[in-house]
């Protein structure tokens, strides 16, 4: 009989769904919810740039409205398909996503007396409210706890748990009352579906708790309440009500509930696996393995690469996390990552590129594309720091900006759209040298997310300047694809790996590097590297670090 | 009897005339020619961008033009008007622009067999091909005539006589030896217009003579033969066909002849004064005296201040010139400058402003100022350099380029256009300091050009950034007027103080700085002072300098 698995992949603004079939990987049925919530899905708030919230609500719907989907056309296009052949569910979601709930697991923000509250809101991963609390939490790690700071890669986050619960405890602590936990998105969902929401016994994700909140069995799981009550008391009790274990994705959470079973029109009882991130579970589907970086390219970029647990690994400063089991069982999950990829390029066609490329964002991208190609690398004299969302590896600093810098009175959209491309692959490039310098050798590299399959330019782009040959993932949804296969793990169906070999592949297409353009990107790259340097390291003997720190200072008092 | 004066204004595109009426300055015929010839009158090489160059002819046809247009608008205008009662005639131009030219005096790019060659064209003021030339002859003058190089600021200029002249001998030497002198396009058209155009005996302008070929009484006329012939021994050649003598534009330089006061319509023998720059002689129409520094805003800017020539004055290292009588007679004239200013933002709104601001280039400024004028100084977070054309004063560089920092995804394009109004003012301001730095007080400001008229933000920001109260001239002519002033003076009519008093004006509204944008912009400025010196000067610690040198390496490979 057919066997199917079915992934859930909870993004920025929508989720989507992914049928396979367990024999061969073919995607029988896949659709797409947008959050109806605040700006395509998150809530912002006009007098605070870092704000970005969602609505708990918006994931339930979408839960129903993309299972049946998926379901409906496997039926209108697979003769015989059955609901009753699905045999497991995974999801995974964005993070550190973090939802204050009651004592049974409801979301604050799904009850009446805080649906008006930002603050009782989904604390969406790039929420960059807490960025102070992240700076005082770096500082009080690296004065009493340094080991736990090396795993996050030096530089706690404000994009991740702590910083986000101890900004609410500080800016709201009658929401922060009111919480009597906090659950990670990618926790809560897999929750509901098994009909036990109550935060003390839900499953934890591994890679959630490891990568966002410190957790570690090294250490006794969360941080030690000596260390959460120097931040705040009230974080200390609150560690009583988390969680003291977390779970691998392979692991199964519960079982389907009838009252979930009847909604989704799926079987009662099969299996849910534990939740994870996007990116983690993008990486196995991806097709990751020992030597493999997948590089997940969307609004911002994640890469990751896994190193076997049994053997020593070091702590690779800038790097946003070393988790064991955050991708796969018995590996070290290692992830790093640039905050504006495709979120850059949208930004500079939105908002400076002229009518005379065309009149919509595609065509404008398509003409930019076809100017671009017919120039050599180096011929515009441009050169651009990729930091207009901040930096995430190596620096670990949302508090930096962009940088363009070269530009005559000649210099066009397109050539500036170039720069931007290859000031992202400088970054890719940072960071692949950061992770080789301590030991982790990358031997393949594996492009996933809708960047890598529709331009062709920026993948060449990567190709010569990372020097390596660069690999598109087959399926369009790798993270959808990955949760399958957790879901169909989590059922017995077989391990990993072996599900992996089934259902993923990379296309026929490879981008090698062309020696002449490698040739000249790595002048460039020095140029990079020292404005990188220059304006993102305290320690740079020019000392320009103050500059955008300063301009940032005085566009808060400005504005 | 009434009396008039014709002021001629040779710009980069176009040349205009302007008659005024003597007694008060009333302006009563103004015509514009647009030079036929090229891209808007200039001849370019679409395989090196550093190529400018003009066909003399529309010199010629456009005189004749303008002053038949501006007689006709009188006639119209002024009941009982009468070409007989213009006393004299001022030109001013571009420069240094240099005209190859043969015995007679001729242009070599009049003469059939060179009428292809853009060599043997007129050197346009901005024609950057020299720079190599540049740097040599600043290297010798460092080393052998370290005095003669304190007077033009410490660096030689692409821009400037010896450069181009050095450049033309290198690359076409076919060229430099038809060439039997060289004729500032200044001093050409007066000689034109009294019938005596032979290079040895027409006579030259001080300021065009002192500012660009390194010219001055106190060293005996042009640089001696030991250095050019250093530098070439053609050029100590030359030397003896060139000129022992210059003169301010006060002298006349000779009479109208009777060819030409047919062709113009206008008396036989009336006075030609002697050329000067364009900047020059607009200082002198906007009113400049001691204490005033007049800045000429246009494409690019230039800014004018004059001091005593009986009182001692130090050398301003990157001061464009310090050249006696280049404005007034019996005054140094101090000249300084920015490559880029209204050609940046124009730069700006034809490559990177959508549509969403409108659809022509008009309604796009006009939609970016409104946008703008919202924000608080320093609430876009962006700062910028106005290097997109070099930096003319203090670097004197041309091989430096522009910068942006601190875009977010969020930066819109006025946002962009106000970070450039202000990397103007800052570039501004850095020139007053400099020139306050060494002993010269700026104690008003009278603003001219286009820029002054029509942008009132940006006067406004350069008030509030140079801290002291923005004049605006009342004539849009004012160099057109300063040449009319000239061509009165060479006439005998009255002194150029008298005549100041009588023709020229600062308009009622006057911008004063606001202390609390003033406060913000002192910090920002700080910010823009670090980001100059890093990038512009080799002796700061950080050594970023080499970053654009590089890029530029760079693309002239790569294109």
């Amino acid at each position: 009989m057919k066997q199917h698995a079915l992934g859930i992949d909870y993004g920025t603004n929508s989720c989507r769904s992914l049928l396979i079939d367990l024999e061969n990987g073919t995607e029988i049925g896949s659709t797409v919810f947008n959050y109806p919530s605040g700006e395509m899905g998150v809530l912002l708030d006009p007098k605070n740039p870092h704000v970005a919230r969602q609505n708990p609500q918006d994931y339930l719907d979408g839960f129903v409205a993309i299972t049946r989907g998926a379901l409906e056309q496997a039926a209108a296009k697979i003769p015989g398909f059955d609901p009753a052949q699905v045999v497991g569910i995974g999801i995974d979601t964005t993070g550190s996503t973090p939802i204050p709930v009651n004592q049974e697991g409801t979301p604050l923000g799904l009850l009446p007396e805080f649906k008006n509250n930002l603050n009782a809101m989904v604390w969406l991963w790039k929420d960059h409210t807490g960025y102070a609390e992240a700076a005082e939490i770096t500082q009080l790690a690296r004065e009493i706890r340094p080991d736990i700071l090396a795993k996050c890669g030096g530089i706690y986050s404000s994009e991740w748990f702590w910083s986000k619960i101890l900004r609410l405890r500080r800016t709201d602590p009658a929401v922060f009352e009111a919480a009597y936990s906090f659950v990670e998105h990618c926790d809560w969902l897999p929750a509901v579906l098994t009909g036990n929401t109550n935060p003390l016994t839900l499953q934890r994700s591994v890679c959630a708790a490891g990568h966002k909140a410190m957790f570690s069995t090294e250490w006794g799981g969360l941080p030690d309440k000596e260390f959460l009550s120097k931040l705040d008391p009230a974080l200390a009790d609150l560690r009583d009500r988390l969680y003291e274990e977390a779970h691998t994705s392979d692991v199964k959470a519960g079982s389907l509930c009838a009252e979930w079973a009847t909604k989704l029109g799926l079987p009662e009882g099969i299996a849910i696996s534990v939740g994870a991130f996007d990116a983690h579970m993008g990486a196995v589907g991806a097709g990751i393995k020992e030597g493999t970086l997948v590089k997940i390219l969307g609004t911002s970029t994640c890469d990751l690469m896994i190193t076997p647990a049994n053997q020593p690994l070091a702590d690779i400063p800038g790097v946003c996390g070393i988790v064991n089991g955050s991708v796969l069982p018995g590996y070290y999950g290692i992830e790093a990552g640039q905050s504006a990829v495709g979120d850059l390029f949208l930004w500079l066609v939105k908002n400076l590129v002229p009518e005379s490329y065309g009149s919509t964002i595609g065509d404008k991208f398509s003409a930019m594309e076809k100017a671009m190609s017919a120039q050599k690398p180096g011929a515009s004299g441009l050169l651009a720091l990729d930091w207009n969302n901040g930096n995430r590896t190596v620096l670990v600093d949302v508090r930096l900006t962009g940088l363009l810098l070269g530009q005559t009175l000649h210099t066009e959209a397109h050539e500036i759209y170039r720069a931007y491309i290859e000031a992202t692959a400088f970054g890719a490039l940072t960071i692949i040298r950061r992770v080789e310098e301590y030991g982790v050798e990358v031997r393949e590299i594996i492009n996933t997310g809708g960047l890598s399959i529709k331009n062709a330019t920026l993948m060449q782009c990567y190709a010569d300047i990372i020097g390596k040959p660069m690999k598109v993932s087959q399926s369009e949804q790798t993270c959808a694809l990955g949760a399958a296969i957790f879901g169909a793990a989590a059922a017995g169906i077989a391990d990993i790996g072996t599900l992996q070999n089934r259902v993923t592949a990379t296309r026929e297409k490879v981008y090698y590097p062309i020696p002449e353009n490698q040739a000249v990107y790595a002048e460039l790259y020095a140029l990079y590297h020292t404005l990188h340097d220059a304006f993102g390291t305290a320690h740079w003997n020019g000392n320009l670090a103050h500059v955008m720190k300063k301009l940032l200072e005085i566009r808060s008092r400005q504005s």
